[in-house]
């Protein structure tokens, strides 16, 4: 089995600070809710989010929503082989249901997102398919996992060849891989990654899109364990 | 070298039958453009395509939105090894400029498509990043390419492993490869495909979407050529 958690993804409801900003106030009634009740995103909020703490990257649902549109489609999913976890900078942890269809359309799917952080779950007839628990640091996530190998995607990391290294552990007979990519557009963790993640590694040494390294992960896990 | 075309996207400007329908004279009102300027979109204008030939298959451009956000953002292009082109159902070719930068947000990208259409060009400084061309069919397109061997992908294709038959290819010698994906969201191919490409492969026995397949043919070939 293939966890994929997307970590310190910068994915939260309107921060305090902001929700009385004559532009997002503005913003929410366009869109007849709350200020308080809607997602943060610096493609429409960014000129309010100028004073906002680490206001550059935070904000950013569609790095989120672009993950959950790679990890579900993907063959290692349709497989059965996967479990998909968002973990958030305020450690709200979304467990997704594999069989959910996430919708294309990125406006639909921060509706979604806004009824989750309001309902804390949702569900479909007998199923849930997204599942919202709050204040679960990362290093709990992963605890519960009980996984054989924890490895971290960092441009920072030790440069390694992903097919090469899935390939050793599969001859140490280690299966259950927990998998963290950072879910924000730049920077670092702000994690101590070290105490959580067994190795850290760099599959390249630029910058990668958080479904570039999804895409990475999934393929080169299909190929060696599927 | 990997080409990836995007072929038969269903990516097109407003058909002349619905130029004057009430539903795409107010959308294209709403977005202060004229109807036949605006990009046909199955996500707003369904009720309006209910009556039109192909209805159910037409008007996508958010596969072609995440199909390139996957392959630009890959490892092969980065390293500078894809081409990317989009071709469309009535014969108009996208040839993308690998170093571009799509927007992720959906609609600045329909309104940039929209000026490709209108413009077919778009120019950033000194450099084309689209170039639109119109009436190529898909194999003047793949003529130009020269390659050494052409693939498609369908689900009713040759039940596959790719990363085997790309190895295969690589003994062989065979270097320039074009891969052909689906740019509709379901259904066969419309042409020929047979007379076009040396194989027709199936990766999966179900049907996946243009960028999971995209992302299964650029990690495999980072992993083989790269």
């Amino acid at each position: 089995m293939l966890t994929i958690i997307l970590a310190e993804s910068e994915l939260e409801i309107m921060p305090g600070e902001l929700v009385n900003h004559p532009l997002i106030v503005s913003f929410a009634h366009q869109r007849r809710k709350q200020p308080y009740r809607i997602l943060l995103d610096s493609n429409y909020h960014h000129v309010a989010m100028k004073d906002l703490v680490d206001g550059r990257r935070r904000g950013r649902p569609d790095i989120t929503h672009l993950f959950l549109l790679t990890a579900l489609e993907s063959i290692a999913n349709k497989k059965g082989q996967l479990k998909i976890i968002i973990h958030t900078r305020h450690d709200d942890v979304i467990y997704v249901n594999p069989e959910t269809r996430i919708m294309r359309n990125y406006d639909r799917f921060v509706g979604l997102i806004e009824q989750l952080f309001e309902k804390k779950i949702i569900r479909s007839q007998e199923q849930t398919l997204l599942e919202l628990k709050q204040k679960v640091p990362l290093n709990k996530v992963i605890e519960e996992l009980k996984a054989d190998k924890i490895i971290a995607f960092s441009e920072e990391g030790k440069a390694t060849n992903l097919n090469k290294y899935l390939n050793d552990l599969k001859k140490h007979k280690e299966k259950n891989i927990v998998c963290i990519v950072g879910g924000f557009p730049s920077g670092k963790f702000n994690c101590d990654m070290e105490s959580i993640a067994a190795d850290i590694i760099s599959i390249y040494p630029e910058m990668l899109v958080a479904w570039a390294v999804a895409s990475e992960i999934l393929v080169n896990y299909e190929i060696t364990y599927l």
